[in-house]
């Protein structure tokens, strides 16, 4: 962890929709990254900065990963250009203990389908759906201050099933007008690291200006700061107690 | 699934030891993909084939995984030899609904790091321990007919932490002599395929011919038997209740 | 386990609206547990009986419960007229290994509680919502031959959150009409027993006479059936491996 | 939660075996929860007291509870003498959000068993066996500072299989001299309270002045500090969308 107390946030954006979409740029005239950095810089206990795609390694070296204790990832059009070798970085950092937070269409990122091993595959609509998010797990501390449900009056739908591991801890499930469900919140461990998905945020709706929304993810980035941080090993390690002596020692070979 | 009624078990080796070490291949002659193979062929209801490393495409063809039910995983020195589309060919399988059974050294194989997601390490020694596998899930398939636990007089040794996500169901957790434990027996859905792990099985000792060892990999195969065959896919979808009239709808852009 | 091969199923009604309601008379003439019965009766594979709250000891003594492999249970107006003594049995039996279905206003039974440890509590609502169940684990036997989803035309609305330890296997997740959702279909193991919680079955709605209602009943029945008996035991065992001697053996009390 | 910031704990112990076991008095002059309290009242960030079963209302009336966000409970001999309203009055407030830290051979204790909804059997023995509990999940708040493993040179054991629901998260499993594993710290939710049941503690060892015993403690006590206090309800709700008109409204009849 971060040799001062604040937790160090690096909010990861595609930044390609906004700079090609008349209508995303006017949502989110920074980008979205900078819509969902904004509110987080408002807690005194993070230290923020964004990264996007088109910055060389995708704004991700190893400082600035070094750097990190909870990483949030949107993408969307080009997560086939993401590197492999800066995701390899990316999930050795999440195993070794830096949070992880996935945000809406990053369902398909290369990071979130490796760290599940799953398809990750839903249904989807772009129409007119309200959505509907069912607070389930209200002692969770993602859902700290949020009521039995907060509404979104117009999202993408995504529905059921959803190719998940199960979750750990599943905290939303929201309800569209057009019929479907889906575990929109959810938690899982994966080495040291923590990984929260959140369903919304697609970028022709202003999401990311909703209170809830930035409050959901404000919870998650605290949820998530690391504990510990343990590189990778495999250890040859000698017996703690006494092993009896062994007839056959000489047939041992090396791992 | 297989138009016959029997489950149809591909049992795959890497057959690299038998064909190096003296030790190994006195222990297992026909090669250790074939001891774990004989007492399955002694089921009516499986139809097993086994497969190899050196084989072309690894044994694994297209052919051969559209009608494998089940398929058993053991590997240890050549992980890296295995190409990389062949894993996506199993892995592809396991999510369709395909079982996979992952044996001993093979926590560190490609496909059950990819279908982990996690680091898949461990401690490990190569001494003179024996391990006594307690049943903590006397009630689960995988157990039945075994006792509150077994053991295997010597067998290498794997410690805890294990790198793994936490199992939907831990089965087995073994004592060593040397002071150690390990969650030995664990599963896992992914996709639509299920998944189970179990530790024993270095190649300098007996392990496949042991009959506990045995009756568990025959439950573990009838248990993990696929009841769908489902491909991957992340349909666009139509709402299924009215929605209301979009006052926006010009502005929807492709997915 | 039975001696003969069958599964011994007993199906419990508390058999109390059918003779208060005509409603309910007329869709359930020969009471809710026969309809319930009725589907399972078709199956060779299954024996069948019935029991209700008025019979002695509410239809479940220890002969029968001794002759019983999976319990259905379905109550509502009355689970405060269930005896203790009973109730106790029935946990013994699930805890030993016995399969337990747990239907609808259930969740509020002795039994259900008693062996979830919560307060399962929820919201409901007896309107004119339409429920639709989405599959969201297809490769659950359970879930076996039902398709992505499907519908009960009207029902009474159950909603989040619910108030459950979290399940072993999340098979449901219900939609509603009026905006909520809930998780209608899950598994728990206590004891050796298995557990299946199935939301649907108003008693003013023709729902037990639905094909894919009776179809996932019938599922979990058969996926409920114990493969161990066992009783709950708390044993004093020596060691298996010899232990230091002891300096202070004297010290030593009765436990 | 409380209105000052502190996390309000109390410590309840049964209070017995001090007074009648002069051993036990020897390890413990001031009781056992004395003991486990003084490291607690240490830090300035909780407020501690302690309850005995002797107390009137066992100490633990409503106005106690009321302030209490974590409770610790220790007992063995007199699990009986608990009187049922308390227990009751105990659960509500788990469910309600308290954290529940339950101790050693409180694992037959009524509240934990009531909880659970399970046997909480295990197999048990004094004698001499060392036990070293290892970390299986190090990036878990309870396990913070503490290493791979750490030993106590003589407890009681208890052995797998241990009669509890799948932890919802599984911290620490022992390894035991004789030749047994344990899971010796896991977790639960129930309601909005958390649950975390450590293994050891017997009357006659020094265990509870042992520190990394104590930090695991200290640990649990600020992981399962509340952060809601829900009081259960089942609420009747009017739908959040509009419902089609009920064709058959006069057949409904009060829930």
């Amino acid at each position: 962890m971060s040799t001062d107390q604040r937790i160090h946030v690096t909010v990861w954006g595609e930044f390609r929709h906004e700079k090609q979409n008349p209508q995303v740029a006017a949502l989110y005239p920074q980008g979205m990254h900078e819509a969902i950095a904004a509110p987080l810089r408002a807690d005194a206990g993070l230290a923020v900065r964004t990264a996007t795609l088109d910055e060389p390694e995708h704004g991700l070296s190893a400082a600035v990963l070094d750097q990190t204790d909870v990483l949030t990832w949107w993408g969307h059009l080009a997560h086939a250009e993401v590197r492999d070798e800066v995701i390899a970085r990316v999930r050795t950092r999440v195993l070794e203990g830096m949070g992880l937070i996935v945000l809406h269409s990053a369902h398909y990122s290369k990071i979130f389908r490796a760290l599940m091993g799953d398809t990750c595959s839903l249904k989807w609509r772009e129409a007119n759906d309200k959505e509907r998010l069912w607070n389930v797990c209200p002692s969770h501390p993602i859902a700290a201050g949020l009521g039995d449900y907060f509404e979104l009056p117009t999202e993408e739908m995504y529905g059921e099933p959803f190719g998940i591991p199960t979750p750990d801890e599943l905290v939303f499930i929201s309800w569209f007008t057009g019929g479907e469900v889906f575990r929109s919140g959810a938690t899982w461990r994966r080495g040291h690291g923590r990984i929260f998905y959140f369903r919304p945020g697609h970028e022709t709706y202003p999401t990311y200006h909703d209170q809830n929304v930035q409050r959901v993810i404000h919870n998650a980035v605290h949820w998530a700061r690391p504990s510990v941080r343990i590189r990778d090993d495999a250890p040859n390690v000698k017996a703690l107690e006494s092993l009896p002596a062994d007839p056959d020692a000489a047939r041992r070979h090396e791992h």
